[in-house]
């Protein structure tokens, strides 16, 4: 995967967050996220938020973590961005 | 469409040019190209340049012009982004 010509196209923290949410796993948390796509904790939250106001994210609070899943948008976004990522 | 949306995920400019040379027509100029996507024309050299390093582009000579025109690769990039688009 060429990586300055993905990054000529998409903005590589916000799509690679949406695919690991996308990914099989029990529960997902904002810092368990960013750890897993290399970036600060604050970042993946303010970008969580964002998916979540158009309506790409749920969140369900666990105690004192959010519980994080996909939509049926988010969902078909983080396939048609997986497509894309495979090109490159 | 949802604009900031789309925008927390992909380069606006760089993406509609490469969908707008994917447009049918006859030939594709920087000049025209910047014109539709409403960037600069020194953005729109720049991109189109880093395109052509990715084997996305290839250009012909015509007079003090040049044709841009899609590789297999780029048409392949292209599709994947309109379909991504057409997500949000």
């Amino acid at each position: 995967m060429s990586e300055p010509l993905r990054e000529l196209f998409v903005r590589e923290k916000p799509v690679r967050l949406l695919i690991e949410i996308n990914n099989p796993r029990t529960e997902n948390y904002a810092s368990e996220l960013s750890k897993s796509v290399d970036c600060t904790y604050s970042h993946a939250v303010r970008v969580i938020q964002r998916m979540e106001k158009n309506g790409l994210v749920e969140t369900e609070e666990k105690g004192r973590k959010k519980n994080i899943f996909l939509t049926d948008k988010g969902t078909k976004i983080a396939k048609r961005l997986s497509d894309l990522l495979s090109e490159f």
